[in-house]
């Protein structure tokens, strides 16, 4: 293919497009691993921006935040520096529940982001507008230079940006959120854009379409920003956040900045039936948006619909920062009309008077169904093309992190010649999440939850540095400064479980004492006091590892039998259709998905025992 | 006319279009007047942003800005709050000519705007954009109620915005910056939007045009931002700012925000030279632009074109922020092709591997030439439809900022069926910028310079408060802190005339000695110590008010002159064709200009004194 030459023309190692939470993710990894990289955004001034919640973490989430953070991320350090609101959820549960979340101070948050970005070394962050992507065919060369470019009938080598000037690199990666081909809609009122206020991307949804790529529609919502100034808090239920806040970063000592209540309020069923007599004007129920929106984060009048049941549901009010009157309820998502929404809260007591800021609405976007992805998030159709966050189809800004931490880092690793690196689904809730998407696709926005991970008792937020900062550290992601806290920490671990092996308490060794369930950290201090010398999070790793270490011996042992099946390995371009004996619907599934390993081909929806035991065989006839 | 009845109508005594410099100003004032007010803008994370240079202020405009402030407008608090360089211009020059100007830390001076917008009663800030105007034609009892309605049209009655709902107000202010049908432009590339990454409003420039509305356009520019991480400031000057920084505000007792340095880079002949060349490339002169942009503040391109014999010129590096690399080039705003701009950075001097992170551009734009306005800033073709900021052909934050103040002020005024407010000509800056637009219009971008104004010994930028607050209070603008903080310095004043007139230095009165120019006020200090009580501010005005008591009073005179010619009255709609003896020059412009005073008409350029005394004639023959 030839291009018009432009007069201007910019040569990168690697080019993110979008500076959201993947993409400011995914331009920093690269950028640490000494790939030059440039972050492209059409405008500087909503690098890292929440467009939704103005929250970090939650069940599962804060998981993906700690590990993100453990491989060396900006998410953790960012909330920590700009939170407003800290709380553990799920406390009284075991520490594997125990999920971290906070409530930002969302502009803050975001110039934290960028100010972080604007100074990582080998990173350019440049305010231009991708109209197009850049490839050409594969050769054989290419193909046979790398396994993953076997199956590929082009390869990246740059984008188009608006104002005639082109940007060359061989790794590019896409993180457009919901701005592809985006429309809002509120009530029956329509218009094109990603975010209130903000345009819309065509070109690369056309780029995609013209390079093969499947593309299909999600829709997510957001609800209504309120004035504080017109709300009743006499009226409401006061949330205050922990009073030990803890950080999400392992780089963090202690949370400094000011704390602030969010407040409750509750729908009713004059709500209610407001919402219900105005269904029809519902993009969601009219049949003017037939695109699937997040399950797990429905907008009110889903709630009204599928649970019909319930007379209130609860909204959670929260300050979107120290310098605002913007509250967000969290909670009423909506694309309902302007009128329902002004109606709805004139019903609930204590909102009567509230003024809305910024109405609710839902969005339409095109999104690339991830079967087409390797696990490390490249594309199989186009070498050196990845794509990262809601392009991939899910949702969550802690999710996007995470795989935008995961492209970054491989396309790096992949133009300096290196093989991929993902985290199993046994080492963190980022390879549950990876593999989940590239396996099995997903056909609703995608978050992450606990009941995704079958060994979520090793994959607790706790312990996130110890699976992932040595592998991060090799992998060249891991500042110095973590590293040594990180080793300080496994130091003192090794420490307290020695002074926990030697010390007594009532005659019994401390460390078999503590695993008693009544048995606490304080009162095996008490006892062997050399251990108050212990760092608070070294003791807990100390304290949780006997306590728990029945159950996570147990899960230690499914993990070992999982990796045996991982360890058999698949080539990228195995032909299935060599496998005679295999059932049509195994081969279309196992060429559409082409896991790398038997353990992926097994979780593939729809494949047998049996379809695996063929696989199988073949594989051990050929080596 | 017959509209549409949308589902959604909200009600609202002033609406503002736009929530920049003008628009903050103008809705703040009207709802401090207690209109009940909607500030209206299509982004809310765009609210009080700065476009270009992240500065408030410098020679004529921090003038303005201390008026703004005497007025107990928003701008002045603002920059004090978030300003991280002050600097007193001028300061060797005698006090008319003090200017102050302060950097801003652009984000944090964006919040503090927002935040006081929001915390505003009678004032609702929601994010929507405006489609059209609603007007209904003017009736009878429009006309016979308001003599400003005689020659309209049509009356304003609302606004409606995307998504299908209408706000309905008896006066609405347009305060659209660059935002109508613009058009950015960087070399040969173009692209629709008012600033770049964010869209461009074309509904509006219909419906002013089917109103009769004459619009033309004018271009500004805007210069590339750097990323601070890629400037050798070892190669570049410091440049400080002022030890003692003063305060904006008349409320702000002392500046205790950090302060930041500027840095100055130079530009040379291979620069000059590179520019040359490329010349033709240049949307300004390869005649792809052909509207007119700021004389006063070229871009780099006209500067070398137009002193052709300077070899160098200076830049001025202006960090945007404690939390961002982004650095503002001042001196080299541009829409050269990206390829020059990068070329010229790698020939300057510390500046060689520079990071380009926001390309320098140029943006056309609709104006509405402001001939077609009363001096209150309501246009004379629609009843109640105020025009402040860029649309009236200005350039400048400060001038778009004490134009929004007076249109607010008005439109609550006039709503509330009371006469139009406006300074005069020897009142204040502020008098001068809205005569000046009305009566003469512009064919360039206006800004404000100390040499448009006649009286310029008196709008001092230290006695704006004396000038404005008592009447700024009448209105009904003035807070009580404000009130209370100007009456106190009022009566120190009062003290220390009185003490300097009844105390003695070397046997003569102090207020005497005080006027020998060499005599400094330490020096009356020591012989009248009750002096050091006085707060330096009160000091200030004692001292300057007796050392050039010959000056002020000359020039006194002249503006009591000036008033009687200004207290000759012209009816709104005087009816020109009567004077069957006047030149049809003047009867024309005197038509468009329709001048409220015989001293406005004189400035009427081409207007002679014989067309003044016909005038003049025909007005006492009717009384």
């Amino acid at each position: 293919m030839t291009h018009h030459q432009p007069q201007n023309r910019y040569d990168y190692d690697v080019i993110v497009i979008g500076a959201g939470h993947a993409g400011t993710e995914a331009a920093a990894a690269a950028a640490r691993l000494g790939a030059k990289t440039a972050l492209l955004t059409t405008n500087l001034d909503t690098v890292g921006q929440m467009s939704c919640n103005p929250a970090i973490g939650g069940v599962a989430k804060g998981q993906i935040v700690r590990e993100v953070d453990a491989l060396g991320g900006l998410m953790g350090e960012a909330i920590d520096a700009t939170g407003i609101q800290f709380r553990m959820l799920n406390r009284r549960k075991g520490p594997a529940m125990h999920s971290p979340r906070a409530q930002a101070d969302k502009k803050a948050y975001q110039n934290h982001i960028k100010w972080q970005i604007e100074s990582q070394s080998n990173l350019d962050l440049r305010q231009e507008t991708v109209e197009d992507l850049l490839t050409e065919p594969i050769t054989e060369a290419d193909q046979s230079a790398r396994e993953h470019a076997q199956l590929a009938g082009h390869k990246i080598v740059g984008v188009r940006v608006r104002g005639d000037a082109v940007y060359y690199a061989s790794a590019v990666i896409l993180t457009t959120g919901t701005f592809l081909q985006a429309i809002m809609h509120t009530g029956e009122a329509q218009s094109a854009g990603g975010r209130a206020g903000e345009g819309t991307t065509t070109g690369i949804s056309g780029a995609l379409k013209r390079l093969g790529f499947q593309l299909e529609r999600f829709k997510t919502g957001t609800p209504p920003r309120l004035n504080a100034r017109t709300i009743d808090y006499s009226r409401l239920e006061i949330q205050p956040g922990d009073e030990d806040p803890q950080p999400f970063s392992f780089l963090t000592d202690a949370i400094t900045t000011e704390q602030l209540p969010c407040h409750i309020a509750h729908t009713n069923e004059a709500v209610h039936d407001l919402i219900r007599a105005n269904l029809s004007r519902a993009p969601m129920y009219s049949g003017q948006i037939d695109s699937r929106g997040p399950r797990y984060c429905p907008s009110i009048e889903d709630k009204v619909v599928r649970f019909a049941d319930k007379t209130s549901h609860q909204l959670f009010l929260e300050p979107e920062g120290f310098q605002t009157h913007e509250i967000y309820v969290n909670g009423i998502s909506t694309s309902l009309p302007r009128d329902v929404q002004d109606a709805m809260f004139r019903l609930i007591p204590g909102l009567e008077k509230a003024s809305i800021m910024r109405y609710g609405y839902a969005v339409e976007y095109d999104y690339c169904p991830p079967t087409q992805l390797w696990p490390h998030l490249e594309s199989k159709a186009v070498c050196g093309l990845f794509f990262a966050g809601q392009i991939n189809g899910t949702t969550g800004y802690e999710e996007a992190a995470g795989q935008g931490l995961i492209a970054g880092l491989n396309a790096a690793r992949t133009i300096a010649g290196r093989s991929p690196w993902v985290p199993s689904r046994q080492d963190a809730y980022l390879g549950v999440l990876v593999d989940d998407l590239v396996t099995a696709g997903t056909d609703e926005p995608y978050r992450m939850f606990t009941s995704r991970a079958e060994y979520r008792l090793l994959l607790r937020q706790d312990n996130a540095d110890r699976r992932l900062t040595p592998q991060g550290d090799e992998l060249g992601l891991i500042s110095t400064l973590r590293r040594e806290k990180f080793q300080d920490k496994v130091a003192q671990i090794q420490r307290g479980r020695e002074l926990l092996h030697q010390g007594r308490v009532q005659g019994t060794p401390a460390d078999v004492y503590l695993r008693r369930p009544e048995v606490t950290w304080d009162v095996i201090c008490e006892s062997v006091p050399e251990l108050q010398s212990l760092d608070s999070n070294a003791a807990e790793q100390c304290c949780i590892d006997i306590k728990y270490a029945g159950y996570i011996d147990r899960q230690q042992l499914d993990v070992d039998k999982q990796n045996r099946l991982s360890e058999k390995r698949i080539p990228a371009s195995f032909n299935y259709d060599r496998i005679v004996t295999l059932r049509n619907e195994a081969r279309e599934k196992f060429t559409r998905v082409r896991p790398l390993s038997l353990a992926q081909a097994k979780r593939i929806s729809g494949i047998t025992p049996a379809d695996i035991a063929l696989v199988l065989a073949h594989l051990e006839r050929k080596s």
